[in-house]
């Protein structure tokens, strides 16, 4: 498994009155940090989209488990691999640190999907192509290309 | 177990470049519905802090199954619980209907907290009120105070 | 002008560690009171912008302030309508009341896009069609039809 | 005046379904730029506020103009400064890039606050240390400390 460490400094903005993290807020790192994933194997998310005539990689399952606050001005390190593969859906796993303590665990149950034909909003399951899953498995050198 | 039903107009602004509702905005209704549950059942969430000495009920663990995609400008209907009773932990269940439509399911663990002396960000778990209980559980007629 | 009053509950996740609105949930809010105002003249926005062949109506300008601020729990008024015609841009103009105290005061300066033909996000300011000028104006007797 | 530059990915979430930046997260953008400002020469918010015993820097005052839509995927640069000083107001000035071009112009007005006794909630406006002027004036060398 290919993994992705990221540090995020917690914005004001994302902390709610009890002065932590707004839950929903983690799950936009933990989605942001899935895009850069993909960015840092050479998946720029909206060119691996038009390449593969994609409609994107909604979440079917997700599940998360908070174990340690975090507040307004600290820093954490959101470290991030595929952890499953199926045909056409794949596990992404968050593991949220300050410092070396574990705060959170994230797993993002996610479906590539293509548009349906003649409607815009409607999507349809599709084979994962395999060189999305060669590059997030690390067989691919790393690269931005 | 009492339920609330309330329904929920997708905003554009809740919406992604996919046309559908970005999912942690779900959790954001989600959390929204399970604060009017509060309220509908006589639990002003500010004055329910203060009167109990609480300091909030963080998420610990939370789990969200996602079956059909809602678009911008649907109405949705989310009907939410509590299920499950622990001493300082409980369940808030969340089921989301496009009319007959399960559309999503939710499940929220959260802990009833209070603050620790001299440090404001910081919370450990504590019994959770038997009014709180009560009134959740249908067993205190419903009425805004 | 025809003016749409709605009441909006703070939310938890609105609100920031100083215990008050997070300044950019105001606009959000304001952005769907925009929305709900189109909505209750009769121009439900995912069928007006395809009847109409148009992109959206994005923002090309935005002026705030601030008076009072809300924190959780409180339950404030969003006053709505258009206050100015141009040509294709108009001004939505919102007056955000708690109780008697004008809160806060927005103005939306708007434009109504078409998309430019081979490009998906691409838009040029087009005529706002006059049916929205009339109803938007309240010469049009209200109604979800 | 001292500027700081700082490059931001357009995130999924951050785009609505006209495919663009929604207006409300270009502030969140802004917002996080103005924090970065005062850690970057030498204020950590949570530190500073508590040193000053200071309640924060809401807004009062904010205009933005967009120019250039962004899209999802794509880098922006924002250059973040303090344009002018009251006693216990000032302005904070973003410029957001694409490239060469300017996209977008905020001008947000916050004003120094401290706590009212006995009120976790209500604020008044009180004079900038001027330490903090000094800093952002760029007088002070930079650096984290």
């Amino acid at each position: 498994m290919f993994t992705n460490k990221r540090d995020l400094y917690v914005e004001w903005g994302d902390c709610d009155p009890g002065g932590i993290i707004y839950f929903p807020r983690y799950l936009e790192y933990c989605d942001s940090c899935t895009n850069q994933l993909f960015e840092v194997v050479g998946l720029h998310k909206p060119d691996m989209l038009k390449k593969f005539d994609a409609g994107g990689i909604p979440m079917i399952d997700i599940h998360a488990r908070f174990f340690v606050p975090s507040q307004f001005g600290e820093t954490i390190t959101v470290e991030t691999g595929v952890s499953e593969w199926g045909n056409s859906s794949f596990v992404v796993h968050h593991k949220v640190w300050k410092g070396d303590v574990l705060a959170a665990e994230i797993f993002e149950k996610r479906v590539w999907v293509v548009r349906l034909p003649g409607d815009p909003v409607r999507y349809k399951g599709a084979p994962i192509p395999q060189e999305v899953k060669d590059r997030l498995s690390g067989s691919v050198p790393v690269g931005r290309k």
